[in-house]
């Protein structure tokens, strides 16, 4: 467990991860998750919701080790850690599962785990149908990122790895219309015609996108700051994005909505 | 400095905090921070931005305090640190400096310093008046919080403290719209006025806004989340209010400004 918490390549090795926490487990296993052990400390956990969402796991097939306390505060990756912890195989997807989708989010380099898990986190909230980390983005099973993203993870489906051109060629195919998230001259967000099929582009926290992206992009969008505002958190400019994107839609069912009402009467 | 990293009683005994790294010390002397002292290590500093801007900072007046290298590394809150610490003088203001805002951010009771700072990232961002950080909020100094708002410290007015009861009944009587922001069950926020004067209060990241606050709210609002989503991150909520705030002005403006061009022909 040590180890699939501080090493992406012990990860990769064996295609599973750690997930830590309570709650974290327990949106887990009500996605669905392929949880296939549990380690948990009963005589801390007595009573707690550690204890509740460890026996479900069991119900489902976990195994179940206990260890006493104070072994998990050792092997964990938080500070103060709830006291359990899961092992999960992978739950990403392949890219083709996207093809549907209305509403993406690439993120092509993102390296900070907390900013990955925050794009997850709030693509899911706002709607999006998946998110492609790709382009040296960091390990979405980097334990931080597991936490940042307060459970998404089971619930929106995401791509892990690949090269960005090779992604932006393949969904531009689908088509879908790829937008490169930049701080400044894009079009403003909210002029942007967002009610189709979208992907949202974000890059490097320091860098931006790559160069060589440009050319793979349908067009440039820009969230309009206040004057000599520097930048957005990446996390943050996805979930303006994607919220936005969300409004424009509800906005045109609304519309359709009552131009049906009138065309009934 | 180690104490006043460490200790929020040290920091508002000597009402005083610490600015770490140098594109944060930029932005502060940029924005005329009373910055009065820095600690740097030329050795390591030569040719880089820390040595550009504690020069700056000693011809605007500060007192600068030469140290070898790897004392900031011992000293300093973060885990990579830039060479370069500066003290400078408490920069929150009074309440009523804030009674002439159209758009506020209210902190009731935000305890992750991290939150806090992205709040005050996203409001400075989406072109707030101010963020007024009450009912035991985090202490907008913590170094955490410094960091995390990337320099929006020193360019959104912030007020430190206060209890929320207080403020709200104060701001309600500027007078200005009091809207709560809840996981569900408020109004969706692209369908609220926000076109006027509005403070945005959020809460707690466990709890959210405590009971006593209720009867002091004109309203509560809610973004509209994907189906089953659980919350959204707290910076990324008051981020999603206040860019949708400045949207809708926006929108009016361009408004206006067609309905003038039609007038004046």
């Amino acid at each position: 467990v040590r180890r699939l918490l501080r090493q992406r390549s012990a990860r990769e090795l064996e295609r599973r991860f750690v997930i830590e926490g309570a709650k974290t487990l327990a949106v887990a296993l009500e996605a669905g998750a392929p949880v296939d052990s549990v380690v948990w400390a009963p005589s801390r956990a007595e009573g707690t919701p550690a204890e509740e969402v460890a026996c479900r796991a069991a119900t489902e097939g976990a195994t179940l080790h206990a260890v006493s306390a104070g072994v998990i505060e050792r092997v964990a990756d938080t500070v103060s850690p709830q006291p359990v912890l899961a092992v999960s195989a992978f739950v990403d997807v392949e890219l083709d599962q996207l093809e549907k989708s209305t509403m993406l989010v690439v993120c092509a380099g993102v390296r900070d785990p907390g900013n990955a898990g925050s794009v997850l986190r709030s693509a899911r909230a706002a709607g999006a149908d998946g998110v492609i980390c790709c382009g040296g983005s960091v390990d979405i099973y980097n334990p931080k990122t597991v936490r940042a993203a307060a459970g998404s993870l089971f619930h929106v489906p995401v791509v892990a790895g690949g090269d960005t051109v090779d992604v932006l060629e393949r969904i531009g195919a689908w088509p879908m219309q790829r937008l490169g998230a930049v701080a400044r001259g894009g079009a403003d967000h909210d002029r942007c015609e967002l009610g189709g099929r979208v992907a949202f582009v974000v890059g490097n926290e320091a860098h931006g996108l790559e160069t060589e992206v440009g050319a793979l992009l349908d067009g440039q969008v820009t969230i309009p700051m206040a004057a000599g505002a520097e930048s957005l958190n990446v996390g943050v400019a996805a979930a303006v994005l994607c919220f936005e994107a969300a409004r424009q839609r509800r906005a045109a069912e609304a519309r359709q909505r009552s131009a049906a009402k009138v065309g009934s009467r």
